[in-house]
């Protein structure tokens, strides 16, 4: 997506050879119209799949979810990162590593929310280690539904988390995708 | 909001005397065109304020808070609950204890995205004890900007979190406002 790679580009922020940082339009603050724009857009490739739910993992994957949600006309699911009070009885259920904040959560799903007839379609802000996707893959194959595939804004290759997943048949596709990073320039795929 | 009262009482599950839960639409799965239409009502009740900024905190807040910026044609901020590895530097910060979770959390927003001269709408799904609210109104008096009020989707009017701010003079509007929860009831103010 054009627009997605120009404001990376005008925007981003490169902090070492792994991260990259875009807190003005995704992670802290958010750019709403553009997150409809992109949330159109990943509805879009993904529109002949029959998706029936929309899964995603808080917190920055919400906003951009919510917009493919409306885009499909289907709710949008986002798993929580820990067990909260309100959240009772048996979850679906995955540990995820973060490498951002350098510890391990588990993500959780009320199987209220995702059943086995459903059509799911993963939505993230990121694809890097690919330790939240494999996760909501996990969640997505505990709840016996069906898995469309997942939609990425922006996907950083060199960390290769989508290979396995892809290997094994998996749609992803990424708004905008991340070959390198090399002294703070970045090269699209 | 006549829409959201009746599916509060729909969908909602009263856990207790003050836990309401509504994890069908809000806080773990959300109806996306629901939630434009609630971010479009809390807009058009500040439409006249000025608002430069919508300001929320993770998780749970966010897409409401992308809809009432959609529909104001302004950024969204969130605040985070912990400082990760890609935020540095100089932060606004507030303590925030969560009765939900049983513990307290520290949210934070980058200087960057909140500036002197802004005009902030505050946007929360919930005011309980409205820790989440003065924690947030906190940050907008560190950032100097000016406050518009706070556009809340379900005020529990029974824990009193907005009484000493609307006394201060803060404009709180709620979708729902919910007087008292008893054996399972909920009484609407």
């Amino acid at each position: 997506m054009q627009e997605l790679r120009e404001r990376i580009l005008a925007d981003g922020e490169v902090i070492g050879h792994d991260i990259l940082k875009v807190d003005s339009f995704l992670n802290h603050q958010i750019d709403p119209a553009f997150i409809q724009r992109m949330g159109r857009e990943i509805a879009a490739r993904f529109v002949a799949a029959g998706v029936t739910k929309v899964l995603t993992v808080e917190a920055s994957g919400i906003a951009v979810a919510a917009a493919v949600g409306l885009a499909l006309g289907v709710s949008v699911v986002f798993a929580k990162k820990r067990r909260a009070v309100t959240q009772q009885g048996d979850l679906y259920a995955a540990k995820v590593f973060s490498f951002t904040r350098r510890e391990a959560v588990h993500i959780t799903v009320s199987p209220k929310y995702l059943r086995p007839e459903d059509v799911v379609l993963i939505v993230d802000d990121f694809l890097a280690h690919g330790e939240a996707l494999n996760g909501l893959v996990s969640i997505v194959r505990q709840a016996g539904a069906a898995l469309a595939g997942a939609g990425i804004v922006i996907e950083k290759r060199f960390q290769r988390g989508g290979e396995a997943l892809r290997a094994a048949g998996v749609r992803i596709e990424a708004l905008a995708a991340i070959e390198k990073m090399e002294n703070g320039e970045i090269i699209f795929a």
